[in-house]
């Protein structure tokens, strides 16, 4: 395998590494006890979404398959886990062998989830669950929480374009999975080259200050610029004078200069003054991009100015306040015994500290009002409500170990947007609230 | 190159993808008008601390040198640059024979910074150096702010040992880089496996609610687990009932079990009454492990608490609060012609919006008071006050395109843990206060 084959920089060829100590050492226990072959049901889900948040955005299934398919224990893998002694030969013996055989049930990316929906069901032996337990919690927890905040700037951006520019805010390869997970949301393109390499999301591009003052004067910038680069481009204008630098843009570029970016001060006020100006210099097509720590409310904040697309960094890659979201993994049914066709019984944690697991295998399921917009959440166990059974929100993701459920990335970005339309108007307020759907739970023993 | 070259799963055979769209395209602009081969400086620094921070913490500097060695345009990356359209032939031609051939100076790895401190000052042509831009940023913003949060975590813990487990509250991969920037700000081991792969960080683990929930009785768990990881190993003790538990734990494994968990509850009350119960069954040595979404004001409430170890997630990996540094990478010098010995001018945008810049390229020194403790971080253009010269704060990393300052990830901790203790001692108060240093500048010409 060399580095071409492996689809570099984001892909690595095993994710098996991105794993906690304590799932080597818990299988190795159980193997040892005969416990690890009882057929097993772990669940994703959350106790709460983000405070003040209305709903949350399932984002990163589509890595987690890439990382359930490259789980494995290679020769180097190997080797560490032997001088490090942190697991013993059979152990080793066992995962060399491994390969994840079972079942993957959940949540399609880009849908909406709440408080206890089962946002992914992982079913097989106790052993080749537990062990995605960690990275399929680092995608989910990473990505859901990017995707939610795209997800609530794109509501306030209205139609508007939304460029990602958020890589310098975030570990380099946290960045192409946010890029990733704000197109999900609803933007529009990023500025990062990996994540256009990696997933073909479009990339744009403008211009730093650093362009302007390597040159003898902003004149000697522009031009170099648009020589190059054609009078479509966008030209940064707030490095000295921005009424001096739009003259200068369009004098330059002529009346079919591209768009021109504003990176600091008043971007409210600055965006009126500069549609003006480029009216009246007859770049009535010029655009208008701004950029400067926005997030949602200032995004919001600009909506009746005369501003045609946002760029957004620093906030969208930190989730806008809520850099993470708090899905857990956690074991809710299992066999007494080996064998695949075991009695399932649900087990459940007890209740302290708020810490509560509802036991059992579930489904989850999103009814309708009579003019068919969303009116709860409802979980439960065992059989489904024959009302319920065309409502199903758990899709198959992965069969007996193979993925059954790729798909383009433009199928998730298109589904966030139906589900978030099906959802009551209040959901895509800004303000702070309570999820917009309450979880009801309607179960029963496995 | 094989994977296992690539020192896989962290390492990437070119970071030259982490990058934002517009270096590209400016450098080709640059090529065009002449202007690319003009020396050029650029620094990094914060305009400010994270809210109510006292000091901030160098991180990432040692991945920083990976990546520049490893930012080289390969075939596919020139190929996707070529599909997309993003630059033109002779821009292309050029990033195939890419490396970076300038100088790098800055902060060790561990030192602390405050606002304006020119934490990394990167010299070289306009082109090599603007290049670096983004995927610098994305390592010192993300690493920086993980060891602040560590270093403040460090500090509540006082000599206790912090367990880092934060892997599945963050991208798999940050995850890898702030175990080890939480080693950097003081942590003593991590659970995430690739980071005790790729960096030697120790490693540990102790066991989940799943194990305890797989086995038929609470009883069963232990027992598997004792016999197959010994008595050393630690029990998890919330999954039930906690009293109950102990008293099963020290039954199974004896008084020599190695510690126990607690995971849930009112860890002040619960460490207490477990310890009084752990040493009434003559377990005196047996310790007691928290975890359950810590920070550093939950650590420093549990001081006089018997807990004998932190495990910290959430708030670790996402900075408490403060998930990314504001780091900017500014052209601060350049030469008004090309060739290596043409005069430096200063160069800054002009201030608006709080964006201000100081040009010229600096040095930095950390002023003592008279009993060695520190007063000011100076930070200066020109000639160096003889009284500030054996304190100065760069250091050489990169000559001439070559990496000169590789340490151990040990070199880095230690010079935090030194850097920490000649602060004032108001500098570690975990509530919210201003940088602890003022920073003063002396500026003149370059």
């Amino acid at each position: 395998m060399n580095a071409a084959d492996l689809g570099l920089p984001v892909a690595v060829p095993s994710t098996a590494l991105f794993t906690d100590r304590y799932e080597l050492t818990m299988l190795q226990a159980a193997l040892r006890a005969g416990t690890a072959d009882r057929r097993s049901v772990f669940e994703v889900f959350t106790r709460r979404l983000p405070e003040g948040r209305r709903y949350g955005v399932v984002g990163g299934t589509g890595r987690v398959l890439d990382a359930i398919e490259n789980f494995r224990f290679d020769a180097d893998v190997l080797a560490f886990l032997a001088e490090q002694g942190i697991v013993d030969e059979p152990t080793r013996a066992w995962l060399a062998d491994y390969r994840f055989r079972g079942d993957v049930w959940g949540y399609p990316e880009g849908e909406v989830y709440f408080p206890g929906s089962p946002i992914m069901r992982v079913e097989g032996t106790f052993a080749e669950a537990v062990l995605l337990e960690t990275v399929i919690l680092s995608i989910l927890n990473h990505d859901s929480a990017v995707a939610a905040a795209a997800s609530r700037m794109s509501v306030a951006a209205g139609g508007r374009p939304l460029i990602e520019m958020g890589a310098r805010r975030t570990h380099e390869l946290a960045a192409v999975a946010a890029a990733r997970a704000a197109y999900v949301g609803g933007f529009a393109t990023t500025s990062d080259l990996a994540a256009g390499f990696r997933y073909n999301i479009p990339t744009v591009g403008t211009s730093a200050h650093a362009f302007t003052l390597l040159h003898d004067s902003e004149r000697d910038a522009f031009t170099a610029q648009v020589d190059s680069l054609g009078s479509g481009t966008t030209l940064l204008v707030d490095t000295f004078d921005v009424t001096e630098a739009v003259r200068m843009a369009v004098d330059i570029a002529g009346p079919g200069l591209g768009a021109v970016r504003i990176d600091s001060g008043d971007l409210l006020l600055l965006a009126h003054r500069v549609r003006q100006q480029l009216d009246d210099l007859g770049a009535v097509k010029t655009k208008i991009v701004v950029t400067s720590d926005l997030d949602e409310y200032a995004i919001a904040s600009l909506a009746a100015a005369p501003v045609d697309a946002y760029g957004v960094g620093t906030q969208l890659v930190t989730g806008s306040g809520h850099p993470t979201c708090s899905m857990v993994y956690k074991l809710v049914a299992r066999a007494d015994d080996g064998g695949a066709d075991a009695p399932l019984r649900p087990v459940a944690k007890k209740s302290m500290g708020g810490k509560t697991s509802i036991g059992g295998r579930k489904w989850a399921a999103r009814r309708l009002d009579a003019s068919g917009i969303a009116e709860a959440e409802v979980v439960g166990t065992g059989p489904v409500p024959e009302v319920l059974a065309d409502r199903q929100l758990l899709v198959e993701l992965v069969r007996g170990g193979e993925v059954v459920a790729r798909e383009p990335l433009d199928a998730a970005r298109d589904r966030h947007a139906a589900a978030r339309a099906g959802l009551p108007m209040s959901a895509t307020q800004l303000s702070r609230g309570e999820a917009v759907l309450p979880t009801e739970y309607l179960t029963h023993d496995v």
